[in-house]
């Protein structure tokens, strides 16, 4: 009894090519005492899997690349064929990752029940499954669109999109989905999406601008390249991005674009970092408690600083250029006139 | 009656230039009802001006920049001259925003009057004043920091870095502060910090990275460049950076160094947009309500999701490279078994 498994040949430089996978025969194996053998129902494939294909541009994901030679990794759905384990029983489907393989051991532990009842199996791994939480906490962690907000999804037709943009839409929210060609274009205007734009059309990024007069105030990032580029100068102020994805980073093909940008987007992902640029007067509401507890440290002794201060006002453009150079140190000043020596002085003067 | 006005005479290109400012001098105005002639006694200097000095350099901040031959713009400390609002008598002292000249007229209703028996008035441009609230806010709340954790400060001798750093010291972090020149890091060492660096220093990567050996958990961040690309690599999963500047973007100089990333980073700063990569996983306490949810929505026709299903695991690598070239439409699965047709008849085979 032999089996059919894909394993990773070579890792890609730049875009994965056939040849970067092997397909290789190999042994159906035992299930030991609480492990199950499952036969493999659907693998899901998924953008993340070029990064785990390693190489130069997987941008340090922080997750091991799959070994060269090994079967690839992937969600999977598997009917138990052997049971060792008194939970499960031959014939129940469950939701697994045990990769590119016809069947596969995996410990009962590791794997989850479906019911065949509630929805089709294979929408574990799509819409009900990672794909689908995925779009569905960008909506309501993230994004948290309001009613009248304009919402814009990327890869508008995946998983991850398509619940988004529809999530958006019940909850009030104007709702652009982006797409590449004309099918997705149409599938986005049948699943109701207000507006749907082909990434493609040389106009794409005018067409984007008349489609969000109002700014955009979500976007539901995983592409980046193009589509960010055009997205990121109509952020509205306050806006969210949930970040779940920069396809076009995942291989680091020469585009053209600023794909620099992408990779240090893709940092984040990986690492769930929360990057959030902010200006102080969004924090207005705490002057009260920050100017008593400043004076506070001040007075203690528990917080010091340093004003670096240059006499008259002419001196400014060299004091200024002089910071850019970093010639300063703590707070720099220009000192343009004296300070009154008193209020009584003051007055008098 | 005349007085002393510094006046923006051209745009940068690139670092700003001395003769990119002009000296003139101008009438010393007259205050209308409701206002005040202020004498200038503190103008602030923050590099934030790179930004309104305007030309292609300024990375679209949102904020209109300096019209061309008017004053300078700048966060002043001023004294009270000549009151027309009864709020105010001369000699009072007060914050305002009048820019790179000796008087200005304000109205009294955009002054904030200050008390120079709690602090030097100076303060008001400093420490107590918008850089250190923009420190105080990314500690208290973005960066929120835990004890133990390690926390890297940018620019960590100015008032913004000066203050964060302290602050997470106070609440039991390591902190790690970064400064240009031996210099300023004899002022961190004084001021506390666990360990200051150099980023002048040529082994400053090497240095960092021995510096943080559990890796960084909150970074502070007003420069990119350099600083950040050494920063960068070592940020722990849920790090939390929260960026009020980039200052390495404010003049784009060629650096070498990936500046496009530094104007992305530098948009998030200029309209408070929260950029947070996440994966699925962090979510997973939404499970329960997700489920039923999404389950109500496919029941309901409020969602409709699309699956792209290929036949054999083989046709896997083809369908793979398909999908990253964008070839499918929704939820792309590669079908590798049938799945079983009921319960019955799944434990008969």
């Amino acid at each position: 009894m032999t089996q059919t498994r894909i394993v990773l040949a070579a890792r890609p430089d730049g875009a994965p090519r056939p040849e970067d996978f092997a397909v290789t025969s190999g042994p159906i194996p035992e299930p030991a005492a609480g492990q199950l053998l499952l036969r493999t129902l659907y693998l899901s494939l998924d953008p993340y899997l070029r990064g785990r294909m390693g190489s130069s541009a997987s941008h340090s994901s922080g997750t091991q690349p799959v070994t060269l030679g090994a079967v690839m990794e992937g969600g999977t759905v598997g009917e138990v064929v052997v049971s060792r384990d008194p939970r499960f029983v031959p014939g129940d489907v469950v939701a697994a990752a045990t990769g590119w393989q016809q069947f596969a051991v995996a410990p009962a532990a590791a794997v989850r029940r479906l019911n065949p009842a509630d929805a089709p199996v294979s929408t574990a791994l799509g819409v009900r499954g990672m794909p689908g939480l995925t779009g569905y906490a960008a909506i309501r962690e993230i994004g948290r669109p309001r009613p009248g907000e304009t919402v814009v999804v990327a890869a508008a037709t995946g998983t991850v999109g398509s619940l988004a943009g529809q999530m958006a839409r019940l909850e009030g929210s104007r709702v652009v989905g982006i797409a590449g060609g004309e099918r997705k274009v149409r599938w986005l205007r049948a699943a109701g999406f207000d507006v749907a734009l082909d990434h493609r059309d040389p106009d794409f990024e005018s067409n984007l601008a008349d489609a969000t007069p109002d700014g955009i105030d979500v976007y539901v990032e995983s592409v980046g390249g193009r589509v960010r580029q055009a997205v990121w100068p109509r952020l509205n102020r306050h806006a969210r991005v949930p970040v779940c994805g920069v396809a076009s980073a995942y291989s680091a093909a020469a585009t053209g674009l600023d794909t620099d940008a992408d990779g240090l987007m893709s940092g984040l992902v990986t690492r769930s970092i929360t990057l959030r640029g902010f200006v102080f007067s969004d924090f207005e509401y705490l002057r009260p408690t920050f100017e008593r507890e400043v004076a506070d440290w001040l007075r203690a002794g528990d917080v010091v600083h340093h004003e670096d201060v240059v006499d008259g006002l002419v001196n400014a453009p060299s004091a200024f250029l002089g910071m850019l150079a970093g010639e300063h140190l703590g707070k720099r000043l220009v000192r343009v006139a004296p300070e009154p020596q008193s209020e009584d002085q003051a007055s008098i003067a």
